[in-house]
């Protein structure tokens, strides 16, 4: 299918480093806005769709130097564009609030951090094949030592994503905070230093005014 | 690996509507130019390499609707950078003849008769990410009616592509005769309605031309 014309529902990314608590806020941002009588479609990247998560298998599976940066990059454009089909913009075109853990912005700074001139093919390959940009994304900021002492304590940890050392989640952080200051209208940076439940309260009060009524039947 | 800076070998691709023989000419030339003392890389697309082979599975296997034509596109440049990044590029770069069988103008003509719009994405992306471009592409030129016939006495020719009716391979054959026309310093048109060993002949006469001379030890 082809990208909406008009997008009914608003679409919602969370990024930030490894162990800042996105997943988590992505998830509780979802079951308040249920809560709230929202319409709420929650997914993530990369992945999200049948099609996408069998993309994600081929390209994290076997040995890491199997696909060469470029290769990569069309990988996860064509999981993104099966995401955006197959899930994403049907449940705008429905009016539901899209909620979706990491999307383009990880794999912008990602790549851009791998090598010189990748993040110019990332964003070229972005405009041509992707082009749908969140509405709201919120950046769960926080200092990489405590992101990565918080990884490490959990279990299933196993994605190539979260294998990087603090110096290179120092620099996503830059990554993340230089992009929210480059376009303030569609970032919000969270503190995620704090306690669970005060960063769930803070994303939601910066939510809400973002959404249209709830739907009540 | 980037694409190499000066190409040593030869890169020569077939390409022909299903049936059209252009796989047996292929084999043909690669056979008759090691006989002639040439080191010579015989593959073919879609596949080619392990990683281009895995992910041609994955657009060909199941249900035909399963990927919508924008995220096939994405899925076949990066089998195709696979491809030439595994196989191609290091065979040209030790100066090998590389014959391929099907390259990029199946792609772009096969894609922008599904839809318009298809072939400039396909060209764009061709031209973002693959770059390289064949020295000699023959087109082994056939009726398209004689072309099906031949192609449903084959065995085994489950491939989507080899699926459409005459129509669609009477198309087929109208572009490749446009970008020889267009491109005469790259194309070679080969009258295909001849027996196999005529054309082979016509082939390994017009090949040789284009070819450095054979290693000798």
């Amino acid at each position: 299918m082809p990208a909406p014309e008009a997008r009914r529902g608003v679409f919602i990314t969370f990024e930030g480093i490894d162990g800042s608590g996105k997943s988590t806020q992505a998830k509780r941002l979802a079951e308040a806005l249920v809560a709230a009588g929202f319409e709420v479609e929650l997914t993530r990247e990369p992945g999200g769709s049948e099609g996408a998560e069998q993309i994600r298998s081929l390209v994290l599976e076997g040995d890491p130097d199997r696909w060469s940066p470029e290769t990569e990059i069309l990988l996860f454009t064509a999981a993104r564009r099966d995401h955006l089909e197959k899930r994403i913009w049907p449940a705008l075109e429905a009016g539901k609030v899209v909620i979706c853990d990491r999307f383009a912005d990880s794999t912008r700074l990602y790549q851009g951090l791998r090598r010189d001139g990748l993040r110019e093919q990332v964003d070229r390959l972005h405009d041509m094949m992707i082009g749908t940009e969140p509405d709201v994304t919120f950046v769960i900021d926080l200092d990489p030592a405590l992101g990565l002492s918080r990884a490490k304590g959990r279990q299933g940890s196993e994605e190539r994503f979260e294998d990087f050392g603090e110096g290179m989640q120092r620099r996503m952080r830059a990554g993340f905070l230089e992009l929210a200051q480059d376009h303030p209208e569609r970032f919000i940076l969270i503190d995620g230093g704090r306690p669970a439940d005060a960063v769930a309260a803070d994303v939601l009060a910066r939510a809400l005014p973002r959404l249209p009524a709830p739907v009540t039947s």
